[in-house]
């Protein structure tokens, strides 16, 4: 198929819906699971096993990105990173993506043939690819991502037990403090600003933590406490976090000075990290991914250090 | 688990994120292949094959619905119905969906809640079931909707072949005349403006064409001549369609004299009835279900009783 070529000064309503859809087609290379890729009703993929995951995430302009704080790349990389982290939450491994955008006509095409381009260079890294999508005008840039997935054994949120270890995989904080850092109208620390544009989750650690026997498993979008509060409430159990064994590294540190504010809470609250937090048994052999942050004990809710976290526990949507 | 109540007053800014995640959750019961369903990061679904069906679209209020036009219980089942439709055009049955809302803080949680019975009560028609999705705060309410299945042998686009039948499943045309209707401010003929508000897509014939030998099939959501041309570029041939083959329903002549317009400019350009378009191989014999309407042959484009036709084939986004 010939994909057309599209000035970069273009705006979508300049190509039109099927000429963006010609041209993002062309780049999303096709893996050898892709049996019918984009351009028909539905788009066809082989998986290895009878079971697939799938999850869907809204990403939406000024809420959950904003285009002057990153780029249409890095902003590609974000969404793709927040959904294939959610296979890897489940031990999974994720193969194909469904991308719907919607956006209105004056959005330049290269903005969105770069999201494309993020979307696609971040799947890669795991194997995946963009399989199908959908393209429409609104009023806001809104990026819908279906991830699936395959795993043989899927890590649920339930299985936490009293007695087990807390242990968590991949940066903690960063993002959100580079979030707090580009609220604020700054650039740096450049390290923050950039796990923020572009999140590094630990892929690996996912299917990693599924072999080695992990009785729950989430990944930290919500922020850490409040994610850990997903898994005590899913499995009838409390998480308690030991604050002395969580990570706060030095670019926190200076934010958290220049900022006034205790750099712990960026490690507590902050999501976007895409960090997983594993319960394991007691006893068992965790290789360097892993940290022990705390343990599973009777009860509900979480605590740090054995008592209420005074503030809160992470974001929340609608104010609720 | 427990499900919260939620007062019918309510709005998402009331109840918040979870709250209203677990309302939406009771309504989805989970269908035997569904493994892990809402409230995990990820959903697991059991598949009777090794490969999957996935197709994604987004529907925007004010573009693809309107909340005065419509309930949300039917523009539940709207939304529904046009992915459905896309595993049904495939030849495929529809397993498990995925829904994505995003939406102001002062929507109606009633409104959401009836969305979501509409969608699970249109999958329910086709042994769908909804296994878990994001909700979101945005300017304007999106819905975005993925939906996975199977085919034992998946129908393309591309396989037209001059010398085969052109073929028509389902009403078309219904749908285009009650949204002329509900544009102008009336609310009749009643029969039009029900299909629009609740298509009923042809969901057997789908998976009948595949066994029929159909080489080519897509659903009509652009239009039936815009659709047909996605065919006859895929496969790279012409489709001649024959107006006389067309029915012409009489709530549809009755509001092309009310409007002034030819009424079978609705059934040429209308979607929204997701209608299928099928070529199948001369002499095969079709059950009623389909009507031949036309013929593939040599060339490119879609023409009308042999000739171009004069008007738009069907909608276009961003003006293109």
């Amino acid at each position: 198929m010939s994909h057309m070529t599209v000035s970069e000064n273009a705006t979508l309503a300049d190509v039109g819906e099927f000429g963006l859809i010609d041209a993002l087609t062309g780049l999303f290379t096709p893996g050898e699971q892709v049996l019918v890729g984009p351009g028909d009703d539905a788009a066809l993929v082989a998986f290895p096993g009878n079971r697939v995951l799938v999850s869907t995430d809204l990403h939406v302009d000024t809420r959950h990105f904003r285009r002057d704080w990153a780029s249409a790349l890095e902003i590609g990389h974000r969404v793709a990173a927040a959904n294939l982290s959610d296979i890897n939450a489940m031990g999974g491994r994720a193969t194909a993506l469904t991308v719907g955008l919607a956006a209105p006509a004056d959005l330049p095409v290269s903005w969105a043939l770069d999201l494309a381009r993020g979307i696609a260079e971040e799947a890669a890294l795991v194997g995946a690819c963009v399989v199908g999508g959908d393209l429409t005008a609104a009023d806001q840039v809104m990026v819908a991502v279906t991830v699936l997935g395959t795993a043989d054994q899927p890590v649920r949120r339930s299985g936490a037990r009293p007695g087990d270890l807390v242990a968590l995989a991949g940066r903690q904080g960063w993002a959100a403090g580079g979030l707090a850092v580009l609220a604020r109208g700054f650039r740096s620390p450049r390290a923050l600003v950039e796990a923020y544009r572009r999140p590094e989750p630990p892929y690996a650690a996912g299917p990693e933590a599924a072999a080695l026997g992990a009785t729950a498993m989430i990944d930290v979008s919500d922020g850490l406490l409040a994610d850990a509060g997903h898994i005590a409430r899913a499995s009838g159990v409390a998480l308690d976090i030991r604050s002395a064994d969580l990570e706060v590294p030095e670019p926190l540190r200076a934010v958290g000075a220049a900022l006034g504010v205790d750099p712990m809470r960026f490690v507590l609250t902050g999501g976007d990290d895409h960090a997983l937090v594993a319960t394991y048994p007691a006893g068992t052999a965790l290789p360097d991914t892993w940290t022990v942050v705390g343990a599973v004990v009777e009860g509900e809710a979480v605590t740090v250090d054995g008592a209420g976290y005074d503030g809160p526990p992470g974001h929340a949507h609608f104010g609720g």
